[in-house]
């Protein structure tokens, strides 16, 4: 299924903070992990130097809303779905979970909106492009169902 | 005026990454960077241990929309601004600008919600609690045409 | 053999730099990750709460050396061996390797030395301890000939 | 004096770990943050893009001794000495200081040894160069009496 991927990581202690939990920047590296995890599941990685150039995908928008805390070594599964699929973007929805004593809960719950684009080694600036069709047609959205309401 | 705070600071080569800009995710540490800053310029530190354990603010919800990219050794002003003070949380607006050839341009604009919690040694979990009123005191909120519309 | 561990894991984005390789200081947290994952292999935590304080791990020295540079979704192979362990600490060596077209190759080489400490809820500073029997008896020296020479 | 350089900075609260310190990774970027520091008051910045690649400068080894630990909103000195200048490459040492109630205290000493590299566009691997004489002529060693012994 294209509009959604799950993947698992453990907390690293150089991610917790003094206050003994993850730091919440953290949460938005995460966000990213599992979005070029999906990628490279499709068979492209999201970064692609080319001959004059690169093309890549800036984070244009992306928040978070912290539920619980994440601790060292706790296992976080970090579900990530399609919410929307324009022509030169794309909009992920995350859901953060960890196993806890009393079942999986879900600790925090984030969005990620990115756009596809280009930049020559003479520029200075990226530029938006369209997404390359061999990816717009591997990644389609995700039923509004499963979609937070 | 107790309602914001402005910092500078400069973009750190460990802050880009392969696009050649601030990964976004530090941002997310600009702000608390800043929040810390306010925070210190007021009297007050964020963490404060006690004999019993911790009072500190975590971060309950955070966003950032990226409209331009920082590049290393930029020098970005970081600008606070209270945008709502309730009686547990207290929730930022942060404005990111640096200086182009054409002027000094907004590069990132976020909001960040922190809670006063405190934990006992004994306890696994940070409880919310009404914000010390010697902060309350000095904390206001600014006037509603300063923040974002 | 506890003397012994090898550890796996991708590079992500967030770790590159503008140089478009991974940042060296990566590498000392990459050292960590495999310490702790080593520990966990044996049945313990690198970092344990007790009622009046925790027990942990500073680290009291760590070296690296960079051969060839690591890039974006590169796997490396992180190879930990004891080098040392006396009453109170023990001494890492790690080597980082990662395929290559032409084979595996070499990318790093470092060590790391850790100190066994305590401390208790009242005190600011950490304290020297032995290192617990339980643990003592699991980790042993490497053989001579495995360690850099 | 062309081969040393202060600068002073504040820990922040992301650069902390669940045992309430700097995390020691954090070191080896408060040395780089340094190095960048010392290169603009020389003039230049230490990575430069150019019209069909870049020049800058690889870490090929970095060590560190920590002595004491740094904590959150400390005031951390970091003071640069040049120990050695080659033809391709610098090394630098470290001393970190920070104010205790008890006076100023080294909490940790480090090298790092840079090596001046280029990459053109088409190129995948950095190559060492001669380090550009404008740049070679304003750095020299430090005398050996305030290098470490």
């Amino acid at each position: 299924m294209p509009y959604e991927f799950k993947t698992t990581r453990r907390v690293e202690f150089a991610e917790t903070d003094m206050a003994g939990i993850v730091h919440f920047a953290n949460f938005f590296r995460y966000m990213e992990e599992a979005e070029h995890a999906f990628y490279r599941s499709l068979g492209f990685s999201v970064h692609r130097r080319t001959a004059d150039g690169f093309v890549g995908w800036p984070r244009v928008a992306a928040t978070c809303d912290f539920l619980r805390s994440l601790r060292f070594e706790d296992e976080v599964e970090v579900h990530l779905l399609v919410r929307q699929r324009q022509p030169k973007s794309i909009e992920y929805q995350f859901v953060f979970r960890t196993r806890r004593d009393d079942g999986d809960l879900e600790v925090a719950r984030g969005t990620m909106k990115v756009v596809c684009a280009s930049r020559s080694n003479d520029q200075s600036q990226l530029q938006a492009v369209t997404i390359p069709p061999q990816i717009a047609e591997k990644i389609e959205e995700a039923p509004r169902e499963l979609l937070e309401v």
